[in-house]
């Protein structure tokens, strides 16, 4: 761990970024996709080489040790992780690099962060693991600013309580998925939450962009999972009671849960945890179209069986990553649990698939572990799900080398009602299959669900289109906005668990109620008065001369 | 029906008001309880004899016809149904009737008639069935006010469409449970939201008021069985996006959930149904002692099997409603589905129960009934849920009945962590014993569980005491302050779905973090510029001289 450190411009860790071999080869498979001349493989920007912006912030002493202005941290704290955010980082385009970047070490410094941005009316933007895909944590503020703080809360990373009983358990919002789950794992708990960022966001982001995680059905956001919060606000400290249930007025914690920075950094939160799994049952289900399962799972949504996973691949997915063939859609059904065999549930949800044709080309799979609370869960509790978690939490890798060949891999997301499906399905595809035509000459786009509803899907859309060397992002931007403008058309949300961020604001305000919105503005006006908190998220950026 | 009508003063219809043969043998079984002696029964004031205060408003000629100024519809919109109004009424103490009820036939009446109050500055008050216990429908306003207007909604009583696949319908908020529930019918769907108020309540009170249905797991509120929801406020109308689910900003639905009348008045929602019930498992367990049943209910919370049913009556309610005798306590476990059989799924919930003492006397029922879609479902259809939901819902008559002898009869709801339960039931349990004693002379608190959740239950107290004609408010008012100073100080909250309404104020002004009220208050001043809406409930009312 000591050596390892965070790529500044791709995914995760340094050493994991694909190396030129393994670049080729994927470069390979693309050209051969998509019938392309060998593609050009271009190396990113080196560090040294970066023209950053001179800070226009100099912290005050006090606050000073835990500030940085180093090249390493302000570079690799100026985009997220999305598409474009890597191929700006690629290119060394850092217009946005934060002036500094403050690693609070508890709740005090935070607070002090908070008072000193407020007081030169400086963007103060909370970053947990850097991970966003929507533009959530760049200072990307307009020009009311005198500057911009990224305030990295990693350090604040402790489970501080653990309620057994409750099984809840009391954790600091910058604790990341596997910091977090390590000091869980004693107990014999798991909060189970585990987006694709897991290794590289915070329960802290996870609450503020209300991201998806484990489960396929009920518990699937993050605020599923929420007893109380405790977050501060340049207005003082919000804490809501711990409840497991309330209905004493509008929730305080649905307040703060999606607000993505604007309203308060959330330095703690009660998390309701789970007891490892024992007991699990899965299948892949082959249907022989992705309209049949698309109807079983429909049906699965409305049953209350509650699968665990219950991720429908359409054909092209079921293909590359299912080793599906003729054109047949799969579905990962999964159920588990720690009290009792769950494969009399994967029994009643595979009847229903047989009833719109599912076929299970191999057996069903059980197993049950021994229950273990001591320290040491067996290796056998990993099982299949861990590998293909491990699988799933790999993938983001390989999108560095695709920036580096100049393909544009991107994803869309969102939820809609069952009525509206096909609809949104068949104009989503129509309009980003034309523009990936027009403006690259071709492309591919796929979908699976991620997450189900009794009245309605969560699709998840996968691009990928070639494109050329200096125009990737205008072309990204081209297709990015045919999608999202598809999306809202054909009823769906700008986004299910990505969060709304910078980029998908145009689309976001046309999605919120206005009247919604301006309370929503008058509240936060009371709680940020300064408007320091990450401008340009959710809100538009407070306009004026700088301090 | 034409000639039926709503008690002005007490629960329900008028022609199900307690006679006097009824009420003689309540007194009868109270006297011996008590081992009082034999209570005095009184009349409730005649509605003929009521000292109304002239009304303070005229109505614009153009809102004339939806206007009443009539002594009935004044007297029976003056106070909900707590034990405390129906009291006040008996006595004939109608301070606060309303100067005006008016009963908007659609929408645009709704806006009229807040344009109208708005400039007035008289105060508006939604009203849907009427059956608050928490002092939400009152027109306890303060002196900032030109007078106020019951607003009744139960004109808007239809459902608008009904999309079959997504098992979704979108209703009008003034809809009384089994108006909406006969709509719905013929499509073989229903909202199964049954709180005992079900006859007399609206789905927009509900919504208002975060109700608890009928699911003791998972859909315990309605919140989460709202898809969308359309409010009117004097600040425009917010309508949101009918989604399964969504990570985009702030939820605005959870915003209005809760909020009381205080931000508008939901004038429609799509709402999440469900499948009318084929198959049903229950068992009524006997555990030696409540502590015992209420470790069997946490295993089962945490169990994932998610029961449909899973009330722990303690060994007063065990004794006094489940003949269950010697200090045992008693478990209504069920589990329904219209898509498979449960008893797999209550067999799993009874090995629990085993493990933790819990016994059958009587063997475990199941049934499924032939599927039905058609217009009419067979009666079988109905069964013990609906036999024992039609004297759950009979319950709140005998309360006029006790108003009538003198006996206080109150309940408390809450909801708590596991690891604060014990000490919380015990701490409430003793302080509202010790103010029965010392105020009353007697009276006993029983206690059940209604809805569960992994990390706690939510437990219902009910109260009975002998009081004295002419003390009962004061004496009914130490207890209910007993008990709340309780539930916050050993950790609940101040209402899991009864609502704050005036009533719950003091505590729940120490419950909610102030930063979140304050931030509240500035999103209502945007909303409603006016203050016109509700005053007193959740916020302070607005002073200042009358317009």
């Amino acid at each position: 761990m000591v050596d390892r450190r965070r790529s500044w411009w791709g995914w995760g860790w340094e050493d994991q970024t694909p190396d030129a071999r393994q670049t080729a080869a994927i470069a390979a498979t693309i050209a051969s996709r998509f019938d392309v001349p060998e593609l050009a493989i271009r190396e990113p920007i080196a560090l040294r080489a970066l023209d950053l912006p001179d800070p226009r912030l100099v912290p005050p002493t006090a606050l000073a040790s835990m500030c940085s202005t180093d090249r390493y941290d302000r570079a690799g704290h100026t985009h997220g992780k999305s598409y474009r955010d890597i191929v700006r980082n690629f290119r060394g385009e850092l217009a946005f690099a934060p002036d500094v970047v403050a690693k609070p070490r508890d709740e005090a410094d935070v607070i002090a962060l908070l008072e000193w941005c407020s007081a030169v009316r400086a963007a103060a933007i909370p970053y947990g693991g850097g991970s966003s895909v929507a533009g959530g944590v760049e200072a990307d503020i307009g020009d009311g600013y005198s500057g911009a703080v990224s305030i990295d809360l990693t350090n604040l990373d402790r489970v501080l309580e653990i309620d057994r009983v409750s099984r809840a358990a009391r954790i600091q919002g910058g604790a990341l998925g596997p910091v977090l789950e390590q000091q869980l794992r004693p107990e014999g708990l798991t909060l189970r939450h585990f987006p694709q960022s897991f290794e590289f966001s915070t329960l802290g982001g996870w609450l503020a962009t209300r991201s998806g995680g484990h489960y396929a059905s009920v518990y699937t956001h993050i605020d599923d999972l929420t007893e109380s919060m405790r977050v501060v606000t340049p207005s003082g400290i919000s804490e809501s009671r711990r409840l497991p249930g309330s209905g004493a007025g509008p929730s305080p914690d649905r307040m703060f849960l999606g607000s993505e920075g604007t309203l308060g950094i959330i330095t703690e939160a009660w998390m309701r945890l789970q007891d490892r799994p024992v007991h699990r049952s899965s299948a892949g289900v082959w249907f022989p179209s992705f309209g049949q399962g698309v109807e079983a799972v429909r049906v699965i949504s409305q049953s209350a069986l509650f699968p665990t996973n219950c991720r429908l691949l359409d054909p092209g997915e079921a293909s590359s990553s299912a080793g599906a063939t003729g054109g047949a859609a799969v579905l990962v059904l999964g159920f588990e649990s720690a009290h009792h065999p769950v494969d009399h549930w994967l029994a009643s949800a595979l009847e229903i698939c047989a009833v719109h044709g599912g076929t299970l080309p191999e057996p069903a799979r059980s197993s049950s572990i021994a229950q273990t609370t001591t320290s040491k869960p067996s290796e056998a509790s990993a099982g299949a799900v861990e590998t293909w978690r491990n699988a799933f939490l790999r993938a983001p890798y390989g999108r560095d080398a695709l920036v580096a060949m100049s393909v544009i891999a991107e994803t869309f997301e969102t939820a809609c009602t069952w009525d509206r499906f096909d609809e949104l399905h068949a104009g989503v595809t129509e309009a980003v299959t034309n523009a990936m035509q027009e403006i690259c000459g071709g492309g591919t786009i796929t979908c699976r669900f991620t997450h189900i509803y009794p009245d309605g899907p969560a699709p998840y859309f996968s691009v990928i289109a070639p494109s050329r060397w200096g125009s990737e992002l205008s072309q990204w931007a081209e297709i990015k906005a045919a999608a999202s403008d598809a999306l809202i058309t054909h009823g769906g949300t700008i986004t299910h668990h990505h969060s709304v961020g910078r980029d998908h604001r145009p689309w976001y305000d046309q999605q919120r109620p206005d009247v919604f919105a301006s309370g929503l503005q008058s509240l936060k006006a009371t709680l940020d008065p300064a408007a320091v908190l990450n401008p340009g998220v959710l809100f538009e950026p407070s306009r004026g001369s700088r301090t």
